[in-house]
C-alpha cells in the first residue's frame, strides 16, 4: 500500500517536529545518563497521597469525577488553585478568574488560538521554552527575541522592541526560566507591569517552576505584584501547573487571565477537548485539599537542591575553565556556555553527539531560540539522577570534552 | 476596572458560543426534566471497576500513569484500544496505528489543525455533531451539508458533493448518528468507502455510539470494512471514544488515521497538551485489561434500550401525528420533527421555550445543520431520565405543545 499525499494545512509549513526529538530517540541506549529531560523525578511523586486522593474522590464525587464537566474546570479544584495562588501572595484573585486547562501547554495552545493570526507578531525570551516557539508558530506567529540575563528578560530592551513591533503580546517565564534557569528580579517584574499598562500590551507569565526554590523564595509572580501596579491586571495572564510540583501525568494547569480573553479561550477549549479529564481534576482538587502538598514541596526542593548544588560543584571541578554558567536558584535546570577555553569546542551541538558516544545525553541550547540562537549554549537538567549519576555523567562529559 | 479589547484573532470570528448554551443555563431551575444533554447516566458508570483499575494503575505502574508519556499515547492503553476494536471486526490496526487523544473532540481539534487552511471544504451530515461545526470552523472550514435519511448519509447525492467541491475530507457519525440517531446501511458504508478510493477523498468515521446498540449490532464500522474495499484504509480516519460507554471524566479517545496524518497530528497535538493524561490512560487499560467492559456494554445497553423504548411509546401515545420520527435501535437520541397535525407548532425553538415553561427540557434541532437548517427538528435524548420519569417528561411536552 502506498501512502497517497494529503492536501495537510498551511499552518503545518511554520514548523517542525522537534529538533531535539532526534536526540530523545538514543536516549534508549542502556546506561545512558540522561540529563537531556525536562520533567520532574518520577521517585518524588507521592504516590500515597494521590492514591488517597483519588479514592476520596471516586467515594464523594464519582459522578462528578467520571461524568463531563464545565469547559472552565472542576469547580473544586478552581477554588482549591485559587487558594494556592492566594497563599503566595495573589490576593484578589477569585475562581472564576481562571480555567483548568489540560496542562499548561494547552493554555500556551489556547492564547495562539485565541490571539495569534498568521503574521501576528509576539515577543519572548531568546532563549525560551521550546514548545512555546513551535506552538506559537504553528498559528502562524512571528516571534521576536528578547535578549536575558541572568536577572531575566532585560527590559530596557523588551521596551524597545515592544515600542518597535507592537506584539499580541510578551511571554516570559520569569522564575526559574527554562531553559535559562534565570529569575527575573523584583525590580524587572514591576517594570514590567508598568510596560504591560504603558503600551497597553499582554504579558504571559508562565510559572511552572516558581515552587521549586531551594533556599529563598523567589520574589513574587507578575500576578502577585499585580496590585502594586494599577491597572496591569488588566494585561496579565497568568499560567500555572501541578506538573512539576506533583505530577505531570494528571495533565492539570491552569490559566488567569483578563474576563474577555478568559471567556474566548473556553470557547476554544470546548472545540480542542471540551474540558480537562474531570478524574484528575476531582483527584488534584483532593491533593490539594489534604494539605500534604507543603511537605510534598519541601521534600522536592531539598532533593532538587541537593542535585543541583552535586552538579554545580562537578561542572566546576571536571569542566573547569571550559564552561560557564550562573548556578541556578530553583527549577530543573543549569544553563551553560561552552567558553572554548584551552581550544575546546564550542558547538553545544557537536558536544551533545560528542557526549551520547561517552554514555551521557542533554539538549544543545540552539533550539530554545526564535532567533540568533547561541550555538555554544547547553541545557542541563539535574533532576532525574542521583547525586553519584549526576557526579558520574559530568564526569563523562569532561571526557567527551 | 474598565475591561479593554484585546486584539484577538480573526479564526474567532467564525464561530459562536454554542446557540444552546443559554438553554443549558435554564437546565438549573428546580425540578426540571431533561432530554437535552449529549452525555451518559452517572448511575451507569461501573465506579467499583474503575476503583479497581485506578489502584492497580497506581501500585503496579505509578511512574507510568503519573509521569509524562508519548504524546503518541501510553502504550498498554494503545494494544488495550486496537484489541478493543479487533473484537469488533476491526482486523490489521495495530497499536502504532492509533493515537490516544484527550476525548474524541481533540481528534476533530487535531484533523482541523492539521487539514483546515481558511477556506478549505469539508463535507458534514446535515444535520451533525454541534462541536463538529463549531470545531472546523474555527479553523475556517467552509462546511457542505450532505442530506441524511434513516438509513444515513445518502451517497448519490454524496457522490455528487464530494464531485463538485473536492473536499479535504467527508466528516460521517455512520452509527446512531448525533442528533440523527441514524444508522448508516451496510450497503451504503461500501459505497462510501468505494468513493474513498475513487475521489482520494479523506472519510472521517466518528463512533462514539457504536456500542450502544439495543438488540442486533450495527453493520461493521468503516474501519472493519475497509479491508473488503482495497486501498480504502489508505482515505479512512476512525475515531473512537470511552465517554459513552465507560466514563466521559477520564477523557479518553483515540484516532485511527494513515500514517502521513497521523504522524501530523501528533507534531500538533505536542503543542496543544503534550499527550492526554497518563493517569487516566493507564486507568483505561487497566479497565480493559480488566475484563469488565462486556459486562458493563451489557448493562448499558439494557438500560438505554429500555429508556428508548420507553420515549418512543410515550412520544407515539402522547403526541401523536404532531410528531414524527424513527425509533432509533441505539446510541443516545431521538431525532423528532414536528408534523404541524392539529395547527400544533412546527417551530422546535419556539416549542423548546414553551417546553421549558412545563418544565421540560430538549434541544432544538437548528443549531446542528452547517446550512439550511430544517427548523421543525428537535433531539430528545433518553440516557439520563429513568422511565417514569422520561414518561413524566413526555407528558409535560404534550401539554407544552
Amino acid at each position: 500500500m502506498s501512502q497517497p499525499t494529503l492536501p495537510f494545512a498551511q499552518r503545518l509549513d511554520n514548523v517542525e517536529t522537534s529538533a531535539i526529538r532526534e536526540l530523545f530517540k538514543l536516549l534508549g541506549k542502556p546506561g545512558i545518563i540522561s540529563f537531556a529531560g525536562g520533567f520532574p523525578d518520577s521517585a518524588m511523586f507521592d504516590v500515597a497521597g494521590i492514591t488517597e486522593a483519588v479514592n476520596k474522590a471516586l467515594t464523594e464525587e464519582a459522578g462528578g469525577a467520571l461524568q463531563y464537566g464545565a469547559t472552565e474546570g472542576y469547580e473544586p479544584l478552581r477554588r482549591q488553585l485559587t487558594a494556592f495562588m492566594t497563599q503566595k501572595g495573589a490576593v484578589g484573585v477569585s475562581p472564576d478568574q481562571l480555567i483548568v486547562t489540560t496542562g499548561s501547554q494547552q493554555a500556551l495552545d489556547l492564547l495562539g488560538k485565541t490571539l495569534v493570526d498568521p503574521g501576528s507578531k509576539a515577543i519572548v525570551e531568546g532563549p525560551t521554552f521550546l514548545a512555546t516557539i513551535q506552538g506559537f508558530r504553528l498559528y502562524g506567529a512571528d516571534l521576536i527575541s528578547a535578549p536575558i540575563d541572568a536577572d531575566g528578560v532585560q527590559v530596557d530592551q523588551l521596551e524597545e522592541l515592544i515600542k518597535q513591533h507592537k506584539p499580541r503580546f510578551v511571554y516570559l517565564i520569569p522564575t526559574f526560566g527554562n531553559p535559562s534557569g534565570a529569575t527575573l528580579s523584583l525590580e524587572r517584574r514591576k517594570r514590567v507591569l508598568e510596560l504591560a499598562v504603558k503600551y497597553q500590551t499582554l504579558i504571559v507569565e508562565d510559572d511552572p517552576y516558581g515552587d521549586l526554590y531551594f533556599d529563598a523564595a523567589p520574589p513574587p509572580s507578575l500576578l502577585a505584584l499585580s496590585h502594586e501596579v494599577p491597572g496591569s491586571r488588566d494585561w496579565l495572564v497568568h499560567c500555572g501547573s501541578l506538573s512539576k510540583v506533583l505530577s505531570p501525568g494528571l495533565r492539570v494547569g491552569w490559566m488567569v487571565a483578563p474576563a474577555e480573553l478568559l471567556s474566548k479561550a473556553v470557547m476554544c477549549k470546548q472545540f480542542s477537548d471540551a474540558h480537562t479529564s474531570t478524574f484528575a481534576q476531582a483527584t488534584a482538587a483532593q491533593y490539594l485539599a489534604s494539605g500534604r502538598m507543603p511537605e510534598t514541596l519541601a521534600r522536592v526542593r531539598k532533593v532538587y537542591g541537593a542535585r543541583a548544588q552535586a552538579m554545580c560543584d562537578a561542572l566546576r571541578s571536571e569542566l573547569g575553565q571550559a564552561i560557564d554558567f550562573v548556578p541556578p536558584k530553583g527549577g530543573l535546570f543549569v544553563w551553560a556556555k561552552l567558553t572554548g577555553a584551552g581550544g575546546k569546542t564550542k558547538d553545544g551541538a557537536a558536544f551533545a553527539r560528542q557526549a551520547i558516544e561517552q554514555g551521557v545525553a542533554f539538549v544543545p541550547g540552539t533550539p530554545f531560540y526564535c532567533a540568533n540562537p547561541d550555538h555554544s549554549t547547553l541545557r542541563l537538567s539535574f533532576a532525574t539522577a542521583d547525586e553519584d549519576r549526576i557526579r558520574e555523567g559530568i564526569g563523562r562529559l569532561a571526557k567527551a570534552l
